[in-house]
């Protein structure tokens, strides 16, 4: 086993995870790891446009999914929690609509989520707890199962490895763009067992973007052969630095859905959550989950800049992220950032009301490297400096809170645009 | 005693607080009450305009006062805070000023608090810890310790009752216009003592404003003789359901400060925080507090909209203004009433990351008084009269979370709108 190398098209494996492993970006979403297909149509539930995809697996995969935390489940995010319940953690299919939520639906729209699920079924000839659902789109108006009966008609005839970029156009909304990303990973592999696998995914999501969790809906896949508790553990983890890392505005959907199937397709078998080939599947995942979730928040309603909030000097990893994804919703850092202003202030005082507690006597505030604010000293002959760096479309902040501990977090948003406002007053979700 | 009535100009006794009196709106601000005076200056720390405030009882004052829950506290904070505690709860001045928040200054910043608290002493003949003083302003400038003791010179010949308007505009910055009140409560005596007493208030605040607490300046004042314990106590009651139940934006200031003084200059005497005397202390507290706190949303930073959120059926108070709160913070629903949506579905998924547990299908959503989603069930069809309320600017919004609880809780907040995000693109606070 080599070191990681860093070149071209190969990123050094995630520190995180800990493995000596490669990770090489390569072409496709969804369909890029064995086993399988996918196809998108337009059957009219958004006024024009691709609004529903069918992903499945050639055999049951192992599957794992996140949902939101919202007390308040659309229809699709309860059956799909009851068929990977029902199934063991297997799955055939996933199916997705936007252009309706069907959250609020009441029963009329469990039982829509539950009749596209059994009609895919149907097509595919496999058990109905083998399908798993997604919406998106507007609250509380009803999903024309027809509409959706219709559109699995035509699309189960023309499955294929090739129709991933139009199922990633078919799952947006207010999106700006399709989102997918995979990768080729290099892993030891233990017991003379193939090292490598891949990792595809998609995702969608602009507004209503809030960690816990997932907050909006990406859909993974991988070759890779692994039981379904182990896929469950490694997508938790690679979820918690990456989807649970973003905000855009603090609201968390009623429709949030990660799944992961795995199908067994490629060489690479990892059976258990430990050992360095589980830590290059988590590895992966974070890889591609990453490169997902920046996307998601560069791509957010009237986004015009990506922030990362680096924190560190926290007594625990927990206590970064809290400040992180304080300063990371404060709406006056998200203005002041739109604005290219360098306001040092507003960053210490969102930190200051995160709930942890520091010594505002000992912190630190960097913009863009530049630090501004360094243990009870302004540094404004700065500020030009730092304003430079704002004016950027990557923006870099480190807040230490200087308590001398080990804790550190990362977290991404955006900034908060008058166009974000228009959007939401004029869109209805 | 009679039982209050309501007629113009009188409101009835608050429900809250119990008793039986009567609360009479009359002119004026902090000096309605007898034993005040105030006067205000321009000195130079804003470029243009009113920017210093100085308030005195004639006679030392029982005084009670609540900071920012921030754990970046503002120089000005922390000198009250310290004076307060010193003082044994007596105070003889309040010194304000605007244009400069006199935060993250550091020593140098807490030498001018004291400094300048130290030479209003000297002007006023009083012991030092009897000066309080406030900030607001923009945060990490070092403020101008010359320009407050030149615009104290300039202040103390001139304090009298009639300066209380000018001092309203003095502590301004980014706020619309002056907020002050005055009622006259008539109470029950107890002991043939006298059962009327005057409270003023003034504040200012238009962004940065949150519960927890108090979240701008507000300055108090009454011709009650009553201890400091008493007066706290009922400050820190009538608070609760007024300055903590609005949110702007979210963030909470280093600088929110909230100072109640009582002259004793008046007849009534209030010895204990219980009995009739003492709920029409609250009661009048909370009907100056309650009107300044809905001035100040009505007054914030892009807002074109009042909304009254009030939440019903949940399991105690505490949980209902959990859920008001969340709600009052989210930016999508803050961005569909801004523009005219009913949007019910941005409600209820609001309401279901609350953290708080309820049956979303025992739910109730209404919009104006017209009921748009009652137990799992949308009534789009009456959205258009929902969105004719919506038009106006004063909005009412109550959500019932079905739990059969006698919790209830009402948050105000604004709506959100393009200007709010230009105002905090430009301006430094």
């Amino acid at each position: 086993m080599t070191r990681p190398r860093a070149s071209t098209g190969r990123s050094r494996g995630n520190e995180h995870a800990g493995g000596p492993f490669d990770i090489e970006t390569m072409a496709g979403g969804v369909t890029a790891p064995a086993g399988f297909r996918v196809a998108a149509t337009a059957c009219g539930i958004k006024p024009a446009g691709l609004d529903l995809a069918l992903l499945t697996a050639d055999r049951p995969a192992t599957a794992a999914g996140l949902f939101t935390s919202n007390l308040v489940k659309a229809a699709p995010v309860l059956v799909s929690q009851e068929h990977l319940a029902r199934s063991g953690g297997l799955a055939r299919a996933i199916l997705v609509n936007s252009g309706c939520a069907n959250a609020c639906t009441g029963e009329p729209g469990l039982g829509v989520a539950r009749a596209s699920a059994a009609e895919a079924a149907r097509l595919l000839g496999c058990p109905v707890e083998q399908v798993l659902v997604a919406s998106t789109g507007v609250i509380g108006v009803a999903l024309d199962g027809e509409k959706i009966r219709t559109g699995l008609q035509r699309v189960v005839p023309r499955l294929d490895r090739a129709g991933h970029h139009d199922a990633a156009v078919a799952i947006l909304t207010t999106d700006r763009g399709p989102k997918e990303h995979a990768v080729r990973v290099s892993a030891p592999a233990g017991r003379g067992r193939s090292s490598t696998f891949v990792i595809g995914g998609m995702c969608k999501g602009a507004g209503m973007i809030h960690p816990n969790l997932a907050t909006m809906l990406a859909f993974l896949t991988t070759d890779v052969r692994t039981p379904s508790h182990v896929l469950a553990r490694a997508l938790r983890t690679a979820a918690s630095s990456t989807f649970n890392a973003i905000t855009v505005d603090g609201d968390t959907s009623t429709n949030d859905t990660v799944l992961l199937l795995a199908s067994g397709a490629g060489r690479s078998v990892i059976d258990q959550d430990e050992g360095e080939a589980y830590r290059a599947l988590v590895g992966g995942l974070e890889a591609v989950c990453q490169r997902l979730a920046i996307e998601l928040v560069r791509g957010a309603e009237g986004a015009t800049k990506l922030v990362a909030l680096r924190v560190a000097g926290a007594r625990s990893d927990g206590e970064a992220m809290q400040v992180a994804r304080t300063v990371a919703n404060s709406l006056l850092v998200k203005t002041a950032i739109h604005g290219g202003d360098p306001n040092w202030g507003r960053l210490i005082a969102a930190m200051g009301r995160a709930g942890v507690g520091f010594d505002p006597a000992r912190a630190r505030v960097a913009i863009g490297g530049i630090v501004l604010y360094d243990r009870g000293v302004p540094f404004d002959h700065r500020a030009a400096d730092a304003a430079r760096h704002l004016a950027g479309a990557d923006i870099a902040i480190d807040l230490d809170l200087g308590s001398a501990g080990p804790g550190t977090a990362t977290a991404y948003t955006c900034d908060l645009s008058a166009e974000y406002v228009r959007i939401n007053a004029d869109y209805r979700t």
